[in-house]
């Protein structure tokens, strides 16, 4: 059996950069005043845009930062870079863990950087990473050529108390990512909650990671994961587990089949590939490059971008109507007793929303 | 070939009660001032929990009316009838136009009357039924016998402008179907944009009905149903169809062990049967029945039933939070060009809903 080093024990803890040396992002605000260096909202948008990726790295920190002051240069900086946005292939990567992500996002991403020109950035959105623990995604350390890359930015994933904080900063930083040139970017998830359906409304294509399984049985999908998928790509094809890598993609696209054609109007395709042993790696790219062409042709992929801007307009909206209701004082107070009510079947699910409501805009 | 009624051409129309004697639903606000008897909302509890289907339907056609007097009266109503609701089986029923809908509820419908002496209402979700065409759900012609037992109320989709208006109204009613006796509530509904995803919500199981496609084809699913699925069952099994039927049971089965178990812990199943020569109809039963004693005894039962409580509570709450933003004559104006100032890309969409909620919340 092939040696995967997602099993190996070291691989397994919550780590990042430990034992790899790699560029440090240097956060201005963490460092001595002697070295700190303050520009102006203009200053950093002319440097991102000059493709300095030390200023980037600042800048993002600053989109993450979820201080107030912060928040107000950060936004300065994301409107002054959003004319020069929007030039990049978007590729949201998903899969189990285990499924191999990192050691397939640095195989493909070498194979973009070398062998076909690209500049590509690494982004992530966990939505339980916590300040002090890091996340396991956008860790460099498992992806060690890519770390390593000048053409390459690997952040780990902003950490805002809710997914809708952590999409949205994630959406800000692809802005100025652009603007810096970088003309593809991989935004991944481990598939906590709803990060899936956050990522695929972000990017142009939603790449879904799987492994054969064991035994006769299929790895499961979450529900609601494959229907999002524009690509099914099945790992470890390689030594004594190809025929059963080849069994499982085959199986894969007769499910597909089971659905109508998704609105993009490209039937989404199924490949294998090792990505330990980068095999099959061009063929994705491939994919990737047929299915770009196909939906600008038709104008889907300028239709899925407006799309994608409409929706974070009004989903910011109702989630900040929804937290202006409920964290208002009055509501909190007497929301759990409505539910309770509700449970009891002592009012109607209608009847409590209504006593809530009339509460609310009576202030 | 066999005959299937689905495909002659009187029953392609959107036609209600033509040229089928049933019994009129006595609409009390319609009819002369002579004839017409005002209950107190306590009077109609009353009737309607003696089974007074008479009462039964003025009090539902109360609860579908737009008009505030009724909608008074009404919330009154549901709300004395409340102590006597949830002592039903609640089933939803979708499939595609041609699947055999109406005659397979027909078929279930007098089984469950007939060999297990139920009371039976027959509801539907329609948000595409205007006023004045009536939905083909709930189209009494289409269900020949059921619309003459006593054991049946039958009623077509309320229209009420929106999914949201229509499905609390169908809640509401069923509310009153179950203080009034009736132990099994059909839910069904047609497919249009989210109306499975609202009939999910409020029945204990959520049955699909498909049938076997065309040559080697199988009938596609509309993303998101099949994971909604408590069981799939394939019509049409009869005659030179029945291997076909088969096969597509099958392929059915291997697509749904693509996904882990649903939260309810049961493996959904797949059966074939022939609504029409009303062949399978008991095994089906059967799985509802298996599928109610497994749920109730891991407890899963009543927590979905918690769980949509507190869903169609926090849902009202929600729209009436959205619709009192977007109706907002200040927000109205303002909002479509805001939404071309995002797709313009001139500003980010979380800067364009920043202003907008500005605007919205200096009122």
């Amino acid at each position: 059996m092939h040696h995967h080093p997602e099993n190996d024990p070291q691989y397994t803890g919550l780590t990042v950069n430990e034992g790899v040396a790699s560029p440090p992002v240097i956060n201005p605000y963490l460092q001595t005043r002697k070295k700190r260096q303050t520009f102006s909202s203009s200053e950093y948008a002319e440097e991102i845009r000059k493709g300095n990726i030390t200023v980037l790295s600042q800048a993002v920190t600053l989109v993450e930062s979820q201080k107030p002051e912060h928040q107000t240069v950060a936004q300065e900086i994301i409107e002054k870079c959003l004319p020069y946005s929007g030039n990049s292939m978007r590729i949201g990567i998903t899969g189990v863990p285990g499924a191999g992500k990192s050691t397939s996002i640095d195989a493909f991403g070498m194979h973009l950087i070398h062998d076909r020109g690209k500049k590509l950035a690494v982004l992530a959105i966990d939505p339980s990473s916590e300040r002090s623990k890091g996340s396991i995604l956008g860790d460099k350390t498992r992806m060690e050529e890519l770390s390593r890359e000048q053409d390459a930015f690997i952040r780990p994933s902003p950490s805002a108390g809710s997914l809708g904080g952590v999409a949205r900063k994630t959406r800000e930083t692809i802005i100025l990512c652009e603007a810096a040139g970088f003309d593809t970017i991989f935004v991944e998830t481990v598939g906590v909650g709803q990060s899936e359906t956050a990522v695929h409304s972000m990017v142009d294509f939603f790449l879904l990671i799987q492994l054969a399984g064991t035994g006769d049985e299929l790895q499961g999908i979450k529900r609601g994961i494959m229907e999002m998928a524009d690509g099914i790509i099945v790992n470890k094809a390689d030594g004594d587990n190809i025929d059963r890598a080849n069994l499982a993609a085959a199986q894969y696209r007769n499910a597909l089949h089971l659905f109508p054609l998704p609105p993009s109007g490209w039937t989404p395709k199924v490949l294998t590939y090792s990505g330990y042993y980068k095999l099959g790696i061009p063929e994705i790219r491939n994919m990737i490059d047929e299915y770009t062409d196909f939906t600008r042709k038709n104008g889907y992929f300028d239709a899925r971008r407006h799309s994608q801007s409409r929706y974070w307009m009004y989903e910011s909206i109702n989630e900040q109507l929804r937290n202006n209701f409920y964290q208002s004082p009055e509501i909190e107070a007497a929301l759990k007793e409505k539910e309770q009510q509700v449970l009891r079947s002592e009012i109607s699910s209608f009847a409590a929303a209504k006593q809530m409501l009339d509460l609310y805009f009576k202030k």
